[in-house]
């Protein structure tokens, strides 16, 4: 257990990231007789099972594994947010029913074959496609998150609210999203050189709108058509939404239904009064696009229980709106020393990354953190440093860091560390 | 339209994979007056939209998105496969509900809590792992595709039969599979020296059971726990199963609940009566691992409908368990002159490759074709090579060339070319 790639890699138990990958691990395995081995078949191999079907379900055991903190506002049905269950999965993707929802006035009941998406003002030519039309360009695929830009302001609260991962944090998700490219779109359309910015509205009774710079919409925007191999599902935007990689995840407008392109921004309600980041000087910054270099351990976190002391598994995720997650750094001592973790192969642009550590509880309190730095050299702040500046109350964009605080019981903790 | 990037690429319309790129595409969008840009609001626009739920679906207009072609063996329940949709599919992940099935005796309705994975055999320790003792281990992911060896076996019949693209080459799809590397749970037990193979078997009423070189387990295969993100759905093998990538799927035992380290193969009833490759000769080929290099076109084939002649993506799959896929060629005048079709972003080694190309179809009768390479040089074979020397009803491992003929009429028959 001495040498270089199984000895400690931080303090307070954190083991190097090729420990499991070298050593015998200590673990909850259970030793066998050569008796034990010829067991009994349990019940479920006496009869034949169930058959095929055409949709498969989770098992039943698992059925608690459910969109939670659904919550709308006052006097509204559908105005309000669901959350992705960060501390039951593992891996990058979220299964499209898992994806968070974000609905500024419900899910439209939309027929598809009704369904136009109108490209017009400073265009040359303005146009109406319907799913037909749109089928007939050459779509592309990518597997990326999308965050909401309210994401993890709970963590604003003055004292840190005891709520799990999801609760805090489960407003971001991973898919692979499929569509055609915008500027493909617009390149039949045309556009009038004074066109720079479009406005995007969709197809709910809120008519949700955002102005979007043309240079991003030609860079990677996509009209989005599949998620996960399949068609939208209604609550991600069915028939089809504005996917732009790495922005704040209102701007994708779901049920896309117009883009008008524009000369300036058009200060729609859902970027001045919403959307937007008030400085405790009175000035509320606009348009802060990109979402920021940021990452949270999933488990162990704050509803999970930890068993006896020994060897565990630190797991989380790690994104960032500006393209790949280049470092993820564990610490179990509150931040005085850290160890980079290990991250899964797939390390994708503008994308979850998911990461691994390591850890030997000897069962007593240790405050656990983790810390991303992206390829563009943006390092994940602390909380004190997001809040520095910002006006009592605004909770948009917060990337800070993460503590979770393990207690001698088991109890895992929110903390401000 | 002259130039390299976007004119013709090869016979019968194949244009250059940039086409819609860099050039207006003639298309169904229709063109707008002023008027009708700022038309009234559809009546989903007119009322608050459904709430939040737990657990989202697809929408009602997507219903005939199922499993398909789902067939029992005679005088069984649950011996049978049931087909992923791959023509009304896009990109390349699988959602887990529409994963392929191959049961050999049904579903097992395993309680978690109770199930056990014992390793045994030729060990130091024999080891028994329940689930909470598998979660203290450090898990990987990798968006991996898993093909059963009797894909595409219809492609055999001495006529081409007029069926499905999932009906015929339905038994892949492709998945994040989330789970601990079998090679740590090995170092766990210890491998005595005579050990060379592992022998797994499932916990299904049929004890689904495979022989394993110790090579391939220490180099990729995991014990799957997660599959896109949340637990396996029980027709993966809930709570557990082998995964071993880019190998033949019925190796990947679902529900494993044995592994026994041994000297030889085991020679079991699913690797010697099932799963071996009879010579026109007599002599069966055993132990056929790794799938070969493999494409199809899902769109257009049989059953979609061509509508009228213009500007079509020819859009499709392509896998090998060698590693990446490399280059994709389609043909539109059956397969006398090659285009590269467009590989979407992500190729990752033994996943589905999404490929692209666009095609002028001018209305005639064409012969359209696809032809994968991958990184170890292998290139898909005609379906002559497939055949040549195999008995008949030999129909394991077909990985041949799928020739699909557009009618004037806009259908699509299955065809040898």
């Amino acid at each position: 257990m001495a040498d270089r790639d199984t000895g400690p890699a931080a303090g307070n138990g954190l083991l190097d990231r090729r420990f499991f990958l070298k050593a015998g691990a200590a673990s909850g395995a259970a030793l066998l007789s050569a008796q034990a081995c010829s067991a009994d078949r349990p019940p479920w191999m006496r009869v034949p099972g169930a058959p095929m079907s055409e949709s498969g379900a989770p098992s039943e055991h698992e059925a608690h594994l459910q969109r939670m903190a659904i919550g709308s506002q006052p006097g509204t049905t559908g105005a309000g947010a669901s959350r992705t269950p960060l501390e039951l999965l593992d891996g990058i993707i979220t299964p499209s029913r898992l994806h968070f929802e974000r609905h500024h006035s419900g899910i439209p009941a939309i027929d598809p074959d009704e369904h136009r998406l109108v490209i017009h003002g400073l265009v040359e030519r303005p146009l109406s496609f319907g799913l037909e039309a749109l089928s007939r360009y050459q779509t592309i695929s990518r597997i990326q998150f999308l965050e909401c830009s309210g994401n993890s302001g709970a963590s604003l609260s003055a004292e840190p609210l005891q709520r799990s991962c999801s609760q805090i944090h489960g407003l971001v998700s991973a898919s692979e999203w499929g569509g055609v490219p915008l500027s493909v779109l617009l390149q039949e359309t045309g556009i009038k050189p004074e066109g720079k910015w479009i406005v995007a509205a969709g197809a709910d009774a809120a008519m949700m709108s955002r102005s979007v710079p043309l240079d991003k919409v030609l860079d990677d925007a996509i009209v989005a058509l599949y998620q996960n191999g399949e068609r939208l599902r209604p609550a991600n935007g069915y028939p089809m939404r504005l996917f732009l990689p790495g922005w704040e995840g209102n701007m994708s407008v779901k049920w896309l239904r117009t883009i008008k392109v524009v000369a300036q921004p058009a200060m729609t309600k859902d970027e001045t009064s919403k959307y937007s980041d008030l400085q405790d000087n009175g000035v509320a910054k606009l348009f802060t696009f990109p979402m920021g270099v940021k990452s949270v351990i999933t488990s162990p976190s704050h509803g999970l229980q930890m068993g006896a002391a020994g060897i565990y598994q630190i797991s989380g995720i790690a994104w960032t709106g500006a393209g790949k997650i280049k470092r993820v750094e564990v610490s179990a001592d509150g931040g005085k020393s850290w160890a980079d973790a290990a991250l899964d192969e797939h390390v994708m642009s503008k994308c979850l990354t998911r990461f691994r550590s390591a850890w030997r509880w000897d069962g007593g309190p240790a405050v656990i953190l983790s810390r991303a730095t992206d390829e563009a050299g943006n390092i994940q702040p602390t909380r004190d440093v997001v809040l520095d500046g910002r006006a009592n109350g605004a909770f948009y964009h917060y990337n800070g860091i993460q503590a979770w605080q393990v207690r001698s019981n088991g109890e895992v903790n929110n903390v401000y560390a």
